[in-house]
């Protein structure tokens, strides 16, 4: 809290929304699989999306998502039908947020409040207007904008070129330990949400707040 | 097989030696949770690994093994002593080679061999050395050399320069996924040793040969 905050960044996945509602239909399609299959297929699309940038290549949210999944019922002994595969990433356009976002987000209507993802346009817009989300929101950032992953250094600065402030202006949050870790790495000041109790990582980059859920947050506000 | 090959890169971890041989050593340490925390530390590995490279930093292996147990060890509930932490890092300078290791490299013998790996000298000279392997490998390449981790295309030019043959005159073997897709990127022929029995990645980047041990390179071989 070495400056006043003008710019609030959320991550999507992970901290707004709840990337395990997909288990339900995992479990519908896999019994007894659905749990080990959703975090197979979540924990796969993390690697896809950094093994894609430290091999220098980029492919879309929607390609990896999907890759990622049919990697992780194979992994699990299964196989997927088309129809199985589309509703799966059909399910991942209708996550269930937390319970907290909404309150939180209009208690910052007085500054200026972004999402920035891994996710691509047509991933992040459908699944805010399903949750009711997109009046909250000033702005829908990609990194799909600059095709680089967070995250990279030039991910950040691609987010913070479309704000115009500062880097140390911006509150970067994420239920993400790599992406609150990248995030310190470029220079934002950041709040680690940390919903599964997990410790902090270890790469000497160290959040600058840690809370709970996203209520926690509210104390970097001027007027709350 | 399209072209004859001159040169056979083995990767190390997990592809010569069994990773999980510090999986003992846990155990006595932390009762119960020794395959747990065994797992857990060596999927931190890798993520720390590709994290410090998408980041663009650099940690040499031992700090960042060295913090991923620390790391897996609290999220599995426990706390490491000095003690525990220097004797299990010292058990990885101590895994065991899988079985036809040995007798696979004997018959290569007319042929460059050399280990690639993200290790240091300091950490894959002792592991070699106490497996009895280092007659049988030329050369010892690390890439703490240009420090750039695999699967960065960088890292593995700077292994081929190392050699003097053409990218495609190259053998690459790994038992990890994630290096077989990077080093297929990078245009060496692959085999991935598929040694647990996994699912090819859905990176677009399919190995050249798949086996479940090293002695199905043998076929590459001319003198056979």
């Amino acid at each position: 809290m070495t400056k006043p905050i003008k710019a609030f960044i959320f991550d999507v996945y992970g901290t707004l929304f709840d990337v395990h509602t997909v288990q339900e239909k995992c479990e519908e399609f896999f019994p007894e699989k659905g749990e080990t299959i959703s975090q197979s297929w979540r924990q796969k699309q993390l690697e896809y999306f950094f093994l894609y940038q430290v091999m220098g290549k980029y492919r879309r949210f929607p390609v990896v998502t999907k890759n990622a999944l049919h990697y992780a019922v194979k992994k699990h002994g299964e196989e997927i039908t088309q129809e199985q595969s589309d509703a799966l990433m059909d399910a991942y356009l209708h996550l269930d947020h937390y319970d907290e976002v909404e309150e939180v987000l209009g208690k910052l209507e007085n500054y200026e409040r972004v999402v920035f993802s891994n996710g691509t346009p047509e991933t992040l817009t459908p699944l805010l207007e399903h949750a009711g989300l997109t009046d909250y929101i000033d702005d829908v950032l990609s990194v799909d904008g600059i095709k680089q992953f967070k995250p990279s250094q030039d991910s950040y600065l691609y987010a913070l070129d479309q704000l115009g402030v500062k880097r140390e202006e911006v509150l970067f949050m994420s239920s993400n330990g790599w992406d609150i870790s990248g995030a310190k790495n470029f220079g934002f000041q950041t709040a680690w949400i940390n919903r599964n109790r997990l410790p902090v990582e270890e790469l000497n980059l160290e959040p600058d707040k840690i809370y709970e859920d996203l209520n926690g947050i509210l104390e970097w506000i001027e007027d709350k």
